[in-house]
C-alpha cells in the first residue's frame, strides 16, 4: 500500500521535498538504489525508491517526518553487511544511508565509554581508539557500522568474554516513526528507570526507529594477550574443549571453531598452512600470569580430547594475522565456488547441547548437494553453517533453506534460538512464532503497532 | 475508575470468582490486605481489595484473566521488600502474592543457569545451590524474590563484576494483561530473534505483566575469594580508590562504600568495632594468584589515597560476617532512630563524576534536620543517602524529598539516572520526563497502552 502511494501522486512531492532539503545528497539513480537494496547475502536486490545520505540526527528526523507525512517506508542503511535481507525495500520507500554520520563524538577513558554517530564502523572506532589503552569489543566479521550492529543485535568472536552489542550499548539516540528524537538513557553503568527503550531498539532492525547515535562501553586493553590454534580429531572434541572451559569458568576471551572445510578455505584464501581439521582459535586476556594460566588450563583440557599442541601467537602482528584468518572465513568459504552466494545458518543453543546440535546438524548438512562449511562461536553455543549456493539456482536455494529449517527446528527444540547474532530480517520471520509462541509474537506486534502505527519503519521485517 | 468498578456491582462477582477458584488462598482479611499494601519504605499503606496466593503460572493467568474481565487492577507481590511504593494499591485491585511459587525447577551446572519460580528468594536459591560449585550473583540487601528483583531491575554488591538482574536474567515466563502466558526466550546465551521482551519486562515493575518463572545465569564459585576493609580520611579518597581500580580494569568483585555514620550504625547494630570513618569493603575473586594480585594492586591505590592497611577476611565465615555488616547497613541506619522509616535516594552517575556528585550531594545532606547516612555501590557509580524520618512528620518527609530532588536533578545533569537499582515505583515518577524527555516517556506510555490497553497492570506506577 505504501508502495502504491509512492508511485502515485504523492511520489513527486516526496521526491521534491527530499531533493529540496538534501540536494545532491538525495539520489534516485538506479545504481545507488540497487546498492541500497541488497546486503551481503543470497537475498535478492529490492531497491528503495530513493536514498537520503544523512549527516545529522536532525536530517534523519526530517527524512522520517517527510516519509511519515506521505505514508512511505523508511529503511536505515549502514554498511550493507547484514545477511538476512534487512535492507531490502520490500514495500518500496526511502533508504537512509547513515555512512555520512561517521564522527566519534567522545571517548571517555575515565568512564570506559564512547559516544559515536551510527555510521561509524567498528574498524574506524578501533583506529580512533589506538593509543587510548581502550578497545571496543564487538567484532562481527564484516566492517559493519555501530548503528547497524546495534540494530541487528550483533556479536562476534569476543562475545564469550565481553558480551554482545546488547551488553555493550549503554544508551542510544533514535528517530522514531513520528520523526521525534528520543534518547534512551544517560551514561550511568546501570539504571532501573522506566522501560528499557535501549534494549527495545537494540535488535529491532530499524522497525521501531532509526538509531543515529550510540554510547558504547569500552574495555581496557589487557596487559597481556595470547592466541593459540589447536586442531582436533573431530568436531565433537573441538566443541568439547571450549564447552568444558566455559563450564569451569575459565575466562577465555575468544574460542572460535572452524571445521575442516573452513580451514581448507582459509588456507587457500590467505595462504595459510593450517591442518585442514576441526580447529579452535583461542585467545586469552589478562595479566601475563593469567594469560599463561588460562592457556595452560585449556591446553590441558584440549590434550585430553586429542587436541594438538597449542601453536601460540603472542605478538600483536602474529595475533592479527591469526584472527584475520578467522575473520576471512566467510569470504574464504565463498571463494571455494567463485560467483556464488552464501546462505548462513545462525542457531544458538545452551552450550551443553552444542556438540549434539552440531553433530545432528552435520548429518543434515551431509545431504546437501552444494559445498558448505561450519564456523562457530562455540563458547556462546552459536554456530554458522555456510551454504555456498549458485545465485541462479532456485533448487539450491530451496535445498539450503530446507536444511536450514531442520537445523533451526532442532535448535529451538533444544531451548535455543533461530538466530544468535544475525537477526530476523526477511530470512527468519517464519521461525519467530515457533520460538516465542503466538502470545509472544502478538506482544511484539502490539509494540510495533504502538511505536509505528503507520507501519513505515522498515516494513516487512522481524514481525513480518 | 477501576477502583470505582471494584466497589460497585462487579465487586461481589470478582470476589466470588476468586474465592471459588482459590478458596482459602484468596483473602480479603484486613491484616492480609494491609501487609500487601506496603513495602520496606516510607510510602504509606494502600491495601488492595483482596490477595490471591498463587501457586502456578496457570493460577496467575486465571487471576489476571478474571481481573481483566472485571477491569480491576492486578498488583504482583513478592517479598514486599521494594522501597519505592511498587506494591501499593493506589487504584485498588487484587494483589497476587507469589511467595507460594517457590520451587527451584532446574539447576543446570553444564549451562551455568537455573530456572526458578518467581517467588524463590535469593537466599533460598543460595541455599539450594550449595554444593553445586555455582552461585547466583545478584544480592540486594533484602531477601527479595527473584521475580521481584527482575521486576525492579535490582542489582547489588557484586554488580561491578557480575552485573545487574538485567545481565543475569536469560529469559522469563510472564502473564500479560490479557491473561496470556508468554515465554520471552529459550536458554541460549545470546539471541537476536525479535524484540527483546525479556528486557522489556525486566524493570517494568509489574506494569506490563506478572513474571512467574525466570531462567537466570549462575557463575562458578571462584577458586579463591578474599574480602578486605579499608578506612579512608574522607569520602573523596574512598570513592577515588574504587573508581581508579575500575578505570584500570582491575576486576574487583565487590567495592562497597559506607560513610562514617553508616559505619557507626553498623558497629552499634551488630557489635563490630570498625573505624567510624568513610570505609570501603572490597572483595576479590579468582585463582589464589589473581586474588592476591588484585588485592595488592588495589591496596597500593588505596594507600596512595591515605587508606588504612587492608584488613583481610579470607575464610568463608569471616567473609560472611564482613558482608553481613554491609548488608545490615539499612536496618542499622534505621536503628539510629527507633520507630522511624527510611527514605532512600538511588542516583547513579558515570563513575568519573561520582566523587563530585557525592561531595555536592553531601552539601545538600548537611542541611537536613534528621539523621542520614550514605552507602554506595561505588564501582557502578551508584550511591544511596538514607534519611531516617519520623513517619508522623510530614515536614520531615517533605524536607527529605526536597533534598532527594536536588540530588536527582544533579545526577541527571551529570548524565546519570534517578534510580540505579530501586526502580521508579510511585516515588520517582516525577523524574522520568527529565531523564527521558517527553518523546521517551511518550514511547514508554505507548508500549504500556499497547500491552495493557485497560491499564490494569499495577496502575499508577512507572509512567504514572
Amino acid at each position: 500500500m505504501a508502495k502504491a502511494e509512492l508511485t502515485a501522486a504523492a511520489d513527486t512531492n516526496l521526491h521534491d521535498e527530499l531533493r529540496g532539503r538534501f540536494g545532491e545528497r538525495y539520489s534516485t539513480a538506479a545504481a545507488v538504489r540497487d546498492h541500497h537494496g541488497k546486503d551481503d547475502s543470497h537475498h535478492p536486490v529490492i531497491p528503495p525508491d530513493g536514498v537520503v545520505f544523512a549527516e545529522s540526527t536532525e536530517e534523519v528526523a526530517f527524512a522520517v517526518r517527510t516519509c511519515a507525512r506521505h505514508g512511505v517506508p523508511v529503511i536505515p542503511f549502514g554498511a550493507g553487511t547484514s545477511i538476512e535481507g534487512h535492507v531490502q525495500a520490500v514495500r518500496g520507500g526511502i533508504s537512509i544511508d547513515m555512512s555520512g554520520m561517521n564522527r566519534v563524538l567522545a571517548v571517555r577513558p575515565d568512564d570506559l565509554d564512547a559516544t559515536v554517530e551510527a555510521g561509524v564502523t567498528r574498524m574506524q572506532l578501533d583506529r580512533e581508539l589506538r593509543g587510548t589503552g581502550l578497545f571496543f569489543s564487538v567484532d562481527p566479521g564484516a566492517d559493519a557500522t555501530l548503528g547497524g550492529m546495534a540494530a541487528t543485535g550483533a556479536s562476534g568472536t569476543t562475545t564469550v568474554r565481553y558480551g554482545t552489542m546488547r551488553d555493550n550499548v549503554v544508551s542510544l539516540t533514535a528517530v522514531l516513526a513520528s520523526g521525534e528524537v528520543v534518547r534512551t538513557g544517560g551514561r550511568a553503568r546501570k539504571s532501573s528507570a522506566g522501560y528499557d527503550l535501549t534494549n527495545l531498539l537494540v535488535g529491532s532492525e530499524g522497525t521501531l526507529g532509526v538509531i543515529t547515535e550510540l554510547t558504547v562501553r569500552l574495555h581496557p586493553v589487557p596487559e597481556a594477550m595470547a592466541a593459540a590454534v589447536c586442531a582436533f580429531p573431530g568436531m565433537e572434541e573441538a566443541v568439547g574443549s571450549v564447552v568444558e572451559a566455559v563450564q569451569m569458568g575459565i575466562p577465555v576471551a575468544r574460542a572460535e571453531l572452524l571445521d575442516g572445510t573452513a580451514m581448507r578455505a582459509v588456507n587457500g584464501y590467505s595462504g595459510y598452512a593450517y591442518a585442514e581439521a576441526p580447529t579452535v582459535f583461542f585467545e586469552f586476556h589478562g595479566s601475563e600470569d593469567e594469560v599463561r594460566a588460562h592457556g595452560a588450563l585449556i591446553e590441558e583440557i584440549s590434550r585430553g580430547l586429542g587436541g594438538s599442541a597449542f601453536e601460540y601467537a603472542r605478538q600483536q602482528n602474529e595475533r592479527a594475522r591469526l584472527w584475520k584468518a578467522r575473520h576471512d572465513a566467510y569470504p574464504a568459504l565463498l571463494g571455494l565456488r567463485p560467483g556464488c552466494h552464501g546462505l548462513t545458518t545462525d542457531v544458538c543453543v545452551p552450550v551443553s547441547r552444542l556438540a549434539r546440535c552440531i553433530a545432528e546438524s552435520e548429518e543434515d548438512l551431509k545431504t546437501a548437494s552444494m559445498p558448505w562449511g561450519v564456523v562457530g562461536h562455540v563458547g556462546d553455543g552459536n554456530f554458522h553453517a555456510v551454504f555456498i549456493i549458485d545465485p541462479d539456482s532456485e533448487a539450491e536455494l530451496a535445498e539450503a533453506e530446507a536444511i536450514n529449517e531442520r537445523i533451526v527446528r532442532r535448535a529451538i527444540a533444544m531451548e535455543g534460538t533461530c538466530t544468535g547474532e544475525h537477526g530476523i530480517g526477511l530470512g527468519k520471520i517464519g521461525y519467530l512464532e515457533s520460538e516465542f509462541g503466538t502470545a509472544g509474537v502478538a506482544a511484539m506486534r502490539a509494540v510495533k503497532a504502538a511505536l509505528d502505527p503507520q507501519g513505515i519503519m522498515n516494513p516487512g521485517k522481524v514481525t513480518g
